[in-house]
């Protein structure tokens, strides 16, 4: 710990603290997890370089750590559509623009997503995303109003096969059934082909 | 019960008891689980019509019913493709065929579905559905092979992929997003698109 630890730090730097250390033990987490889906809180600590009591300051069970964990990861794949600008351009190409970039960020979290499918029902998956879907509801919108994508079909549907897309295509990736360079673009082929 | 049973049996016939009793129960469980995803064991010997010994008797515990129904589904939709001949005709035509039948015959599992998705992850819930998947197998290569469907990824992905759009439009359904009449029709089109 850097010197200035030893005087009494003002709050503002106490927080500055604190935020550090949380997302110190949640890239670890995300490390940990990757390398042993079953990672238990003593890994994590030793992952993050703490002791496992400073990790429990912050979260109280290894549930509030996945919690924390999923919603930080569900938040910067929100940030990365953004960036991916869902309303410029014809909506297949937007689309395809959004799955790859969004796959690319996944590929941190592909255990942590393999954890949370398995203690998760669909519905529950459904809600966990809901902010993330929400940013693609126009898009879905915009091409089912020039034809791009089917319009039979609610919003919802599209959206639902999205994320089951997703989140097989991490599966597939994980047991080592497709490599890595071929997954991303066979993804978005696979989406783009549902929807269209 | 019917009056023979007074007598004592012959073992083939005591057989054929406990052949029917043990589908009674297994029907029964399907439709106590369609009522109500977390049906307990007593609510499923209510619906079967017998106490609750008798289900123990087959089924030590809640989770080897479940597994029992499971088996017995799954074996019913391998029956299913059969019928529906996935090697005659055009590979595309050929495939909807057996998801509109696949998808008619899941109308009565769909609770259960949604209990084995919330149980097990992606790995799991594929090795349960080896035996049906194996029997598109040749169908997805026959579709590969003549360009009806996508050949730069392997037949796994494609029968990954075809799993969880199926059960992803159950759970379309199950929430109620998409009605019973429009729910066949759109899963076809959506896993002939995402193959092609």
């Amino acid at each position: 710990m850097p010197a200035h630890h030893a005087t009494t730090p003002d709050p503002p730097r106490r927080r500055a603290d604190a935020e550090r250390s949380i997302a110190r033990i949640l890239d670890a987490a995300v490390d940990a997890l990757a390398g042993d889906p079953e990672a238990s809180m003593a890994q994590v600590a030793r992952q993050a370089g703490v002791v496992r009591a400073t990790i429990y300051v912050h979260f109280p069970t290894r549930e509030a750590l996945l919690e924390a964990v999923t919603h930080r990861a569900i938040a910067e794949v929100a940030r990365v559509i953004d960036a991916a600008e869902p309303d410029r351009g014809p909506p297949a190409e937007a689309l395809g623009r959004v799955v790859t970039e969004t796959w690319r960020t996944l590929g941190r979290y592909h255990a942590l997503v393999a954890v949370n499918t398995e203690q998760h029902g669909a519905e529950a998956l459904r809600d966990r995303h809901a902010s993330v879907l929400d940013k693609l509801h126009p898009l879905i919108e915009r091409g089912q109003a020039d034809g791009s994508f089917r319009s039979d079909v609610p919003v919802a549907w599209h959206l639902s096969m999205l994320l089951a897309l997703m989140h097989a295509a991490g599966a597939e990736l994980g047991a080592g059934r497709i490599g890595e360079a071929d997954a991303g673009p066979a993804l978005a082929a696979t989406i783009l082909g549902a929807l269209a």
